[in-house]
């Protein structure tokens, strides 16, 4: 289910006027209208890509009475973005122990080195 | 241009097959057939997801011989990463900024409360 989940997140941010909608709504809440307005889409477009954003649990939306407000949930973003930083901090604890290895074995030959010069 | 390397990012992320890819590479560099083994699909399926880490930047590609030796590039993760990680904190100074607006509008309430008791 985590797999759908994190799937529909990242298809959804992989879209520059999703991308911007997001970066908007981090900023603060605001109408449907306010949201289409630095966008140069139509109406039906930004519906269509905020239902996108709303599926994927990244933007929640809340209508009362004729105005709809759109807000960040943070969580799913949280789950994106951990999920690409384990990977990362993986990738670089295996980094890491290369670099602890290159180093023993440089040492390893230093020695090597130093006891030849010392004969 | 930077638009455009982030949708093929967050693109590449969104294929659960591509994720386990990233994955198993996170732990090291493998080969082709190492890539393939654990994944239950066709070699050419491997291929075409292979193909799409490495248009994005996410991983990297190198043939020695008749080995193809696949690795993480963590620039591309790094970059998605913080993308997110920056929205993120935009919405959660948002809401710090929210919460002290409350705590302060609270505070004032109660300073009126007092006053009023005084009297």
């Amino acid at each position: 289910m985590q797999a759908t989940a994190l799937d529909r997140t990242f298809h959804a941010l992989s879209d520059p006027t999703r991308r911007a909608m997001v970066q908007r709504l981090a900023r603060g809440p605001a109408s449907v209208s306010e949201l289409a307005k630095p966008l140069s889409i139509s109406l039906p477009a930004v519906m269509q890509h905020l239902a996108v954003l709303e599926t994927s649990g990244i933007v929640r939306t809340e209508k009362v009475g004729r105005v709809r407000t759109c807000s960040v949930e943070p969580k799913m973003l949280g789950l994106a973005e951990r999920w690409i930083a384990e990977r990362r901090a993986s990738w670089e604890r295996k980094l890491d122990r290369l670099a602890d290895y290159l180093d023993a074995t440089a040492s390893e030959n230093d020695n090597d080195t130093d006891s030849g010069e010392a004969k």
